[in-house]
């Protein structure tokens, strides 16, 4: 077991190396596209931005789109036992089978914008994987952080190589862009723990109230997350450190959706709070993740805004949601279509006889 | 001819009164079935906010959004000759010719998000309206507002009439959902001067650079707007006097668009800083328009988020746009129907045998 775990280490890290940056060539001919398009330069702001990035990324100047991804990460959180959520873990489990079946708001809204969604089983307490979960358990839930780390450094190495072998198999099916979620009772805990110890930013200045906390909960949740960094003095230069510590089994798994997204030169769009969170763990284990990475939503979680900073990532969506599953991923999968039909399909200056800009 | 256009007065003046409000019922019964899904109250944001008040519009509860147009309302402006634009006149009648071809920006997302797109030809200068543009042309372009009056009242109301005849023929042809956008070289500078009529701020803190006027440029264009101001002097209580005295042919359309859409029971989106400064005038004529009114995008125009706070209304993408057209309000489409969508389709808690919020 250690062996496999040690060999899980050693991919991890030799897999960071081979990340390849976008192409700047693309990159160049996709905004020397757009001025020539039929539009005063710059007015479509960040559309163009987006056009551009994805030029760099896929290697294609026009990429196609069509088969689209939504990566639901699931786990349960041992610091739910502090009272720090509104709702038990049991719900987790109750969530997955919604998914499976296709009721929660992730399945409605990737259907209206056409994506597929994949849930992950990576660490809830279901003692049964619900049909059409995909089970890479790592482990039942994570140990309550407030008392000591989450999981191991094993652990969370494993649940990340979960997530890149998903982004590879995604890859593999044909899927050009992944929006990354995640469903796990008590998770804006430990995303907000990493987010602390990351930013070095005061906790009660980054927690929110989850899924609705009350007062009480919420002055709990911020004594406990400073209890968990206080007891496990997570290293924020060491993100395996940060991740076994304060984090989640979902969460290690997001990470891993993004740097495999990365390494197969896809797009990956991340969510609200918990996802960023895992941003900036993939980002930590390779600052050439970041130019993969897509921000969507503007969470209402107080630490979405500082990390998405952070990340220099600026979300096109203020909707004021806080619900996670991807939603807010999956409501950015119809603008980056547009963004790519307008490179494709607009006029120029020239077929309008006009001068350009 | 003085018959035929007081006539239009009366009419507009009736039609206001015809309004109805939004149906409350409607609106609590969807308020009642959005906190039954699985979900955390309120965590869908503004998606909630937007399914409550569809369905209140619409009196269905869950209303087909399926037909859905963008109405691109088109004019010239005399005031032009004191060189505030970055571009000349032409271009207006060259992007008519786009439209109609289906090259612009607005055509591809209108594609993209499954919107059929009308172009009206309200007061351009083009000698010939190019095929495929709805030709209702109140006259060739404004007058010069820096020296006078754009237009007279009579021209003013026939141009809001265009619009509302236009949204009844929408209505007709089963269209659902409509947004709003123009086209008109010059109209950020009487769109900013009706925004500077009726807030009362000061004009250089309105002021934008359109479709990119330069420095010395953008000092005329905010010499311009106080001009015309001063020698027009508008009444803010009397939006046919600021349409007709500071105010364009398109605006007037777009203006119309929304009395019409709101007469009808329909919701309208609109777009940036010219439609928007359209909501102010609709409003102005009656309240009761406001609810039929949804913010798509939030321009780069500083005029833009003034007006959308006066009219009470949260802009759901932050894209940096500025370009027209309505592309901003195609974009909002899709999240409309996820919206709806979510209501249609998500499981309650009923469902999954977990007790409610």
């Amino acid at each position: 077991m250690q062996q496999l775990n040690s060999s899980h280490h050693l991919q991890l890290e030799s897999l960071t190396r081979l990340i390849s940056l976008p192409d700047e060539t693309l990159e160049q001919q996709a905004r020397d596209r757009i001025d020539q398009l039929t539009k005063p330069p710059g007015s479509l702001g960040l559309l163009e931005e987006m056009a551009i990035r994805l030029a760099g990324i896929t290697g294609e100047q026009t990429p196609d789109m069509s088969k689209k991804a939504i990566v639901v990460c699931c786990g349960d959180h041992g610091v739910v036992e502090e009272g720090v959520t509104a709702y038990p873990s049991e719900v987790t489990e109750k969530m997955m089978a919604n998914f499976a079946a296709g009721g929660a708001a992730i399945n409605v809204i990737a259907r209206q914008t056409k994506a597929d969604v994949y849930v992950l089983d990576v660490g809830s307490r279901a003692r049964t994987v619900p049909d059409g979960v995909i089970d890479c358990k790592v482990r039942p839930g994570t140990d309550n952080m407030a008392s000591g780390p989450a999981m191991s450094r094993d652990e969370a190495v494993q649940a990340v190589m979960t997530g890149v072998e998903m982004a590879r198999r995604l890859k593999q099916e044909g899927v050009r862009v992944i929006g990354v979620g995640e469903m796990g009772i008590g998770n804006t805990t430990p995303a907000t723990a990493i987010a602390a110890v990351i930013t070095g930013s005061p906790v009660d200045q980054l927690t929110g109230r989850g899924a609705g906390v009350d007062d009480a909960g919420m002055l709990r949740k911020i004594r406990v997350i400073e209890q968990a960094i206080r007891v496990n003095q997570p290293d924020p230069q060491d993100p395996v450190d940060v991740l076994a510590k304060v984090g989640g089994l979902e969460i290690a798994a997001m990470a891993g959706v993004m740097l495999g997204g990365a390494l197969e030169r896809m797009p990956v769009v991340i969510d609200g709070l918990i996802s960023t969170s895992a941003a900036m763990i993939a980002v930590g284990l390779s600052e050439r993740v970041k130019p993969y990475l897509f921000a969507s939503h503007l969470s209402e979680e107080p630490a979405h805004r500082i990390l998405l900073e952070k990340l220099g990532l600026t979300p096109l969506i203020h909707a004021r949601m806080r619900l996670g599953e991807g939603t807010g991923a999956a409501l950015l999968f119809p603008m980056m279509e547009a963004a790519v039909a307008l490179m494709r399909e607009m006029a120029t200056f020239a077929d309008l006889g006009l001068e350009g800009p």
